[in-house]
């Protein structure tokens, strides 16, 4: 059985990141998301609203699982017994800092290899940060998300309007 | 009347900036150099300040208008009845990022363009950073920006001096 | 009066620089084509052929002309006394190539800059040599050119055949 | 069942490449390498000793086939009932290339998709190219390619300047 | 006498940064490392360790001295009496920032050079900040810091660990 | 005594690699620089001229020789006793052409070392061929090359122009 995964921020997840789930959900026997929870930084949506939101999505993928997880990818992989990354590749600086990523794994493990889709050209533009500024000023994200994370991009940024009124 | 932007945050502006907006100017009827006031970062200089100096050394040429804006770079155009965007590019990560914007930016407001050019050869490793950071350790800057913004940098700089001295 | 031209081989003319050409006609008084004929290349079309074309699929944009030359593009540019080249621009290989060139022309040509639009997203992977291959064996390229355009291909590549078979 | 094609000159076949077929083999059921014979080159191997170079090499990966094709990949694929096409990537200008491919590719055969894996860092600057280069100058190639390659090569390079000298 | 510097953070050196200061050790009479001490970062070891740690790994290598330093490289090249910058090269995205801060040094400080090296291929995909991260998540880091580093690497996250848990 | 080799077309040498020579000389003790005689280009000058006139725009520079080679560079090296290639970089694309190279030619011979130097700014956008093209149609070249080259560029196309009229 061939199991990969498929790890990210998904901060929050976007027509790319569901092109790339969809295509490489038919290569493969299983492709576990996993989003990641990480301490340095300050996400819009907390990991779990972004599995949640990663399930709701990808209900209709019968092959596709959603879980979170910390540390290194590596060791991400070995618990989920996992033999392969998927990546998607926008652009050329996408591509040197995955690669520098890929090769290191591959060095600290050998069975594990990183398997590269080219995002659609539709979306190639598009990134989380992009369409976090787009809704933080009322911007139309309709084109970047499906209506569901465009609603919760709402309520997200109308509840934190409301905290930093209060404050 | 062809309206185009030039937006930046100018922190100073710089040989390299001046070069973009005397040859885009010639391009249009009206070119409106707009100061990005981004909540997130800590400019040098205020935007009030950029806004002053971007006035002081533009004054000569006269389809040129300078104002500060906040927010989505596809609300200021609107609100300036422009058409254009202009962007200078100086190298290859540079414009990766600039592709992405310019795509994005066209995908959310059709009658938009981006209009670039490539930044003089001679000013082709200038940028805002270098030249804060050379006048940071007293580097001679006279290279890099004209005789009133190396001087408002020096009075910048050295108030910056006293306040952590008197802390 | 602002004159612009925009040089290339068209090769044939694909719906990337139709793209283009509107763009920037929207963004000058006139709009000069200028069909590259290349002494060092064997074309599928002739020049004429590429002028034709050219001609047929831009006759509804009011500014614009269609002509060739040979020699320096910098010539060109003075003969048609234009001020500004206009290229497209879709990934960082060509980038790298066309900065050189404009830079190179500025240098003997301080008064003649090159704009730069962004090649729509939907055309960014088409080039005219893909679209030749994929013509020469038969492959529908009605995505890639105006129907005008793929039929001109299907005779010129039925008359090459036609040819070979009687050698 | 999982069906993939692995494209290329393969003229000779590297270590690299024998990298990259090693590891896309073990994601699909079966890979069908691809020998281009591309009317427009010539190269060193003729395409029947290519085909005969890479069925030597991959004896030993059951789900490995090789064959020639000429043509267009995409007509390869569907020929060949394979939804997946595998490229090694080593660099940044590959890259470029390859995604324009991979993504006309997909705009003409939507069920059509592209796996990218990169390149071994060990073998990151290997090239035929290279490989044939240093062949003709009688250097070591033993580091870029398996020791039967490698007579295939001396006996092929000596035939020829037996001819040359005959000439 | 030619006398080079090598500067950087080595937060910690790596077996990238030892192929580098070997190979261009053999080119000059004299190279001396500088470590950056940049008051904007929070590095994981001080300025003292990392010099300490340098001097111990580079022991062996007799034309070698390392020092730290803070302010503009410029000036810490003049305070060495050096001409020659040495820099490593591992990718395109390192390439285009360190050729812009080459030219921008040469700019002002014209008799001042920049000698650039490819990093080693097996070293490629190395950087300190994998590294840290690596060790933070107690991965094996012997591919890409000697034994002694690795041990220094252990001490100070176990300290690191010891302090939060007291906190 | 360090040797260093410069290997190039050189068809013709311009200011940009006469920028690279003086820097490069000035690191070593003796820079041989090579002029390579490939048998698949034709080139504008024969190797006798290009190895004249780099003779002639170098003679006051007291450590540099000027010699021709065929073959594999590696090979050249050898015979020159260098273990130093020099390389000039102007841009990405160039790079990783070159790191390519330097990667490949270490992997065979170990002690051999690629030291790369930044193209001067002003010459980055500087090329034989776009000389060679700008001289064809009669260009100023002035701002590229030297006025020996200059003239023997005149020369030499005045020669071919009175060929071409003959025949």
């Amino acid at each position: 059985m061939r199991t990969a995964i498929y790890p990210g921020s998904f901060d929050p997840v976007t027509y790319g990141h569901i092109d790339i789930i969809k295509r490489s959900a038919k290569m493969v026997d299983k492709l576990i998301i996993g989003v990641l929870s990480n301490s340095s930084k300050t996400p819009l949506f907390s990991v779990e609203e972004r599995v949640k939101m990663l399930k709701e999505v990808t209900k209709d993928i019968p092959n596709v699982e959603v879980t979170s997880f910390a540390g290194l990818l590596i060791d991400f992989a070995d618990a989920c017994n996992a033999k392969i990354i998927v990546r998607g590749l926008r652009a050329v600086t996408d591509f040197e800092y995955e690669l520098q990523w890929a090769q290191a794994n591959r060095a600290v493990r050998p069975h594990l290899d990183t398997l590269f889709l080219v995002t659609n050209v539709e979306y190639s533009y598009l990134s989380s940060s992009a369409v976090r500024e787009l809704a933080r000023y009322h911007g139309d994200v309709s084109l970047f998300v499906p209506p569901y994370i465009s609603q919760m991009l709402d309520e997200k940024l109308d509840s934190k309007e409301n905290e930093n009124e209060q404050n």
